[in-house]
Parts: structure tokens; sequence; C-alpha cells
């Protein structure tokens, strides 16, 4: 295992991977080829055999991957194959929308909390969670042992929710909000910012239209 | 001018660059170093120089890129220097979230339409606009001039999704639905996929622990 040395590139794709791989099992499909996984994957068959080879010695020669195997491994490679409690701190139109989104307990990404200041929403049920004053976030960290910290508060209300998540002993940060925020080093924190791709569509429309 | 061979990376910077851009501008800064801008970035200042590179000769010796000059060339490099119109498909909790986000319009990519196939949401007013039958999506990427298609069904529509928008005549894809989709070449597709920055964040966790 070289897990400690997996490129960020390569995570990236993974999160694909794992998608492919559990429509494939979905579907009944047990063994694939690396050919008809890249295909599907949409990237070229060495690409994935490069990255697949970060988690052991994969791939039967002639035969192909088995599925099960493969996700089993990646999971565990990454530390997935466990259930993470997430809690969410702002509760406006995108945190609503990724507390509905079945996907992330499906994932193992447990929302076991939401915050917001706003008293308005203090109380309020939200996809069966109550909104919880943020003020109360280091207490409901130790309450819940929530590890990961979702920001989705406006962008100016984001580095006072990571002070408290900080604080109150968060271990990681994904943050949704469109600015930058400031943590220690040893906690690792990924932006989520839909625009990158946006950009990338318009700038490639234009090329094609050159 | 070298801007068809920007690399992938570096446009998935440039969102970034062009976000603490804006807010430097927004508090009253003219002039950055590229030291203080690749802080404020969260990256190295030799990769700012590199990437910055691709948009001409930026920069003044001893002095720093001018704020201002560097928004609008990156702008204009990247085509997001004008209105882009798209279309949403999916008017769940995903479609609506990004319907009421006002960074969309902000950014240059002003949703003109929305569609959805179910009949009840059908007419709906969400955001002032009114829920359209995904069957009218060609007539309606000609009347209003639609370029760019953004997908946020559930996964076992979108390749549907993606018909209609192909057929129409649509330019381009952003896909939020966790499933691939087919299109002809020439069609620019982005996926926007959350997980890989909470396998990410998980991931870290998992290797500081050890």
């Amino acid at each position: 295992m070289k897990s400690e040395h997996i490129p960020k590139a390569t995570i990236g794709r993974l999160a694909v991977y794992i998608q492919v791989l559990e429509n494939l099992k979905h579907d009944g499909v047990e063994i694939i080829s690396s050919e008809a996984l890249a295909q599907a994957c949409s990237v070229n068959s060495s690409q994935i055999r490069k990255d697949l080879a970060y988690f052991g010695e994969f791939g039967v020669r002639g035969v192909g991957y088995y599925v099960q195997e493969l996700i089993t491994s990646i999971k565990q490679s990454l530390g997935i194959d466990r259930i993470w409690n997430c809690a969410l701190v702002g509760v406006g139109n995108l945190g609503r929308a990724l507390l509905r989104h079945r996907e992330f307990s499906r994932k193992g990404f447990a929302i076991k909390v939401a915050f917001d200041c706003d008293p308005y929403k203090i109380g309020e049920l939200v996809e069966g969670l109550e909104v919880i004053c943020t003020r109360k976030t280091k207490e409901k960290i130790r309450e819940y042992g929530l590890e990961i910290g979702i920001i989705t508060t406006p962008p100016e209300r984001a580095q006072r929710a990571a002070n408290y998540l900080v604080d109150g002993g968060i271990k990681g940060i994904i943050n949704y909000a469109p600015s930058r925020i400031q943590v220690p080093d040893h906690i690792p924190v990924e932006y989520v910012d839909f625009f990158h791709h946006l950009y990338a569509v318009a700038f490639q429309i234009k090329l094609n239209e050159k």
C-alpha cells in the first residue's frame, strides 16, 4: 500500500471510479476490463491502470478488474469504508440542498448537526435535524463526535464559521462559501467552487468558435 | 496570447485567482505583489506567476500586479467577459439552490430557463422563472439563445436531459448529476462532483491520525 503518496489528481478521479464501479455493481457486473472501465469513466486506460496501482496489484491479465474487490480496496485506502460524522454550518439555500442530498449519507458522510447564527432559523427542523445555534459548535462537536465541518455560509461569515469549528476540535473542513479561510496547518481544507467548471466550458466553447 | 494552450489545472486555479482579485478590488486594493496574491490564493508564488504568464506579460518588477488589469485580461482570455445564457434541467433541491445562488448571474452565467419533466412542477415560478416542460428544450434554446446547459436531474435522467440539450443545439454542458453522460465530441462537458473533496479531506484526516 502506497496510499500516503496518492496524488491529489488521482483522488479526484477516484471519486469518478467509485461512482462508476458502484453503478456497475448495481447493474450486476462482477468483472470489467480496464478498457471498458476507462471508457465508462471518460479517462484513458493507461491513466486508470496507473491510478489503481496505488491501491495494490489489481486486475487479472486478460480478465479485468473484480468490481467489488476494487470498490472495497479504494474505500479502505481512502478511509471512506466507515461513517464520517459531519457538521453543516449555514442553513441557507445551499445548506438546505446539501441536507436533502441523499448521496451524502449514502457515501458515508452523515450530517449530524446543522448550525446557523440566525435566531429565526434556530430551532427550525430541516430534514429531521433541528437547527442549532452556532455558539454551541464546541459542545455539539464533542457530543456527536463530529469530524468534518461543511461551511455553507455567505462568504463574509465563512471565517467565523471556520473559527468555531476549529475551536471545537473539528478535524477537516469543506468550504462551499466563495471565500478563502485561514485555519491551522494540520486541518485539511477543501474548497468547492462550481465556477471553474463553468469557466472551463465557456472557454472551450470560445475555442470551438474560433 | 497563448490561451489555446492553457492547461486544465490552470483554469481550475484561475477561478480562485478571479475570486480573490475581485475581493481585493472590492476592498479598494489596486496593486498586489505576487507573494501577497499567492498567499491570499493559498498557492505558491512561482505557480501563480507561471499561471498568469499564459495571459501575457503582467506584473511590474518590484511593484506587483495591477488588480483591475489582471481581472480584465483573465476574463477576456477565458471568454467570461460577457453574459452566457444558461438552461437548467431538473428543478429539484439542487436545481432550486442553483437558481437562488446569486453568484451565477454575478459571474456572467445567467440561467434564463428552468426545465423539468414533472407535470406538477411545470408552470411553477422559481426565483421569477417559470418551470418549462423539458420537451420544449429545442424551442427555448433558440428563443433565448441558450449556450450552456446545467443538468441537475437525478442520475438516471441525466442522459435524457443531455439528449434534449444536444438536440436543441446547446454548446456546452455542466453535469451535477452523479452519472456520466455521452455527448458528441465537440460539446464540452464538465462534471461537478462534490465527493472527491469529501474523500480528500477524509483521506487527509486518516493520514494525520497515523
